[in-house]
């Protein structure tokens, strides 16, 4: 089981929470010295993503405790191992969810090493050494350089981090099903959170007709006038509901948290996919019917490979795609991540990490 | 609302349901004159699908009583309309569970015209004239010679009587996912009965590895022996399923019994595909997880187009593929259901229509 390893002799303070109060403090561990795989990066700003209050609280049983949250992580190159290539110190440097994988399956061959059977997370896993990995609430980052990817110069670096996690995570189906960079669709996004808005910024940024589903009529003029989209259907509404069925070629269904797929389906074209990337605890209900007499489908994913995620950043730097992000200093966590339980918040917290900004909101 | 229109003439001996009872009498009733269009057909078989049983009792609260089922039509053509194509009398013709669509919608002009909108089932449908459609359970059916196919000289014409419904239902999602005359692919089938038994035959007669997925261990010597699979995998064994995780590219699932789909689901490689084409009248339990951890797809259709089935047709005839079945006299209707709903059938019942197999089993 995880352990300690003599090699792990750097410092470095972070930020923890330490039992499944979830509450998060500041925490100093050991990181491994700089391998030959390896870079060292400085962090800069690290997103909070929704996995993070999971293991924080210990949703899943799965937190081993203290656990350092964290896997959308923007920093500077400090430090390059003999073997690494494509790196240089001072390179803008993100680092995703993956921490480690077995790089010998068909799936880590086929660049979809998301899907190794070996995959270790980039906090919350345990590393090839034997140590728990600990994730981006920290200064500090020694990465393995297969799992690292470029940030394009023209991107602000704290608005590119949620890019790492909620950006790959609705990027990849759509590079899955060829709606990246070729237009005419009509596409669908459930939620309009930290994975829905970018969804809509990329569906529009790829041409699509983009179509927001929310319980939040509240959330119209913004997803409208400031995401672009071109319609907004309230999902509580039978009739909006009705209107648009079988109106839809593909749907983005970013929503955790549990809820009917029935309506949503009926809103699919005969052929359409519907495409999870939400991850609720309870089991979805799936009704049959619609999924038969339109020849349906339900996918999940999650995230993508390291070679995606590259891609998407260097598309992003060529439509000037970020997120749209509230940044906050290191001691406003705990807020923050209370707001982000109530869905209180547009779009997405990154954390200053390194108090590079002189104007954080909070 | 329906009605009986003036051209409605011809009586016709059937059998039909009368109520909730779901019992079988005989019923006499009138069809059509034979439109430019239509052909009319001496029906020598007729399945027994379950949708019958559905029907007959009411089950989805949409039955037209009195109800004649049947939608799994073998005879010989009597009569062809002046505008009829490539029918004439004489020939050995099928009718399975379309009788009207559109003609005009993107589905009708795709040979996809089981998702037009208008559909129109071979029984307790409304075709245009007004009138509620009759099925199988009859010694004549007028139809659209638009809907009706070929039946291949090589076939018996009791056995082929279900491939029109459960012979079409299987083949075109294996159609769909480029399964067909092309192997080497590791296909599962939940479920061996009218539906799951064609699809072992299609699956082995189209060069793939087939695993039937069964909860009783009593049909792995058929599935195997009789049948050709190559697994048999008992679902309420933990430690097969859990030897097949990961193993299969494509899993039918033909159960419509309630059933979780997380053990389905994890016998799936990455990218796998579970295609549903039983209708359990609750929703499924969809596990997000396993899908989202597989990208893995669920999906779920229902039978196929006209030019599907004729193509499914000749390839039955290339290949010798019929169902089994055990073939019963009309005035046995209820029984075979009685043992239908029980599943107490090795793999569908035919009704002898017209008596004229000399050996009908009961």
């Amino acid at each position: 089981m995880a352990k300690t390893t003599p090699n792990h002799t750097q410092t470095v303070s972070g930020w923890a929470a330490h039992d499944s109060s979830g509450k998060i403090t500041p925490y100093t561990f050991k990181r491994r010295e700089n391998g030959e795989n390896d870079v060292t990066i400085k962090i800069l700003y690290c997103g909070i993503c929704h996995t993070d209050l999971h293991h924080a609280k210990n949703d899943w049983g799965i937190t081993m405790y203290p656990v350092v949250p964290g896997h959308e992580i923007v920093g500077v190159i400090t430090k390059v191992g003999s073997k690494v290539k494509g790196f240089k110190e001072g390179d803008r440097a993100g680092v995703g969810c993956l921490a480690a994988t077995c790089l010998d399956c068909e799936y880590c061959k086929s660049d979809q090493e998301n899907y190794c059977q070996q995959l270790q997370f980039t906090y919350n896993g345990i590393f090839w050494d034997g140590s728990i990995t600990y994730g981006g609430y920290s200064q500090m980052l020694v990465a393995d350089s297969r799992y690292v990817v470029h940030i394009p110069e023209s991107l602000a670096m704290d608005a590119a981090a949620p890019l790492l996690c909620a950006g790959i995570t609705v990027f990849s189906p759509l590079k899955d099903h060829d709606l990246v960079e070729k237009g005419g669709k009509r596409i669908g996004v459930v939620g309009l959170g930290g994975l829905g808005h970018v969804a809509v910024k990329f569906g529009k940024a790829f041409g699509h007709h983009v179509s927001v589903i929310s319980t939040s009529p509240s959330k119209e003029a913004e997803a409208k006038q400031r995401l672009g989209a071109d319609e907004f259907i309230v999902s509580s509404n039978p009739k909006e509901m009705q209107d648009a069925s079988r109106s839809l070629d593909f749907i983005l269904d970013t929503v955790s948290g549990e809820h009917s797929l029935l309506p949503i389906l009926e809103l699919l074209k005969v052929n359409g996919t519907l495409f999870i990337v939400g991850a609720p605890d309870k089991p979805l209900q799936l009704p049959a019917f619609p999924l038969i007499f339109g020849k349906r489908a339900v996918k999940g994913g999650i995230i993508g490979g390291i070679k995606d995620t590259q891609e998407m950043l260097d598309i992003c730097g060529k439509h000037n795609i970020t997120c749209d992000i509230e940044l906050i200093s290191p001691h406003h966590i705990n807020e923050a991540m209370e707001r982000l339980a109530n869905n209180d918040v547009r779009y997405r917290f990154v954390i200053d990490i390194a108090g590079s900004s002189s104007t954080p909101q909070s």
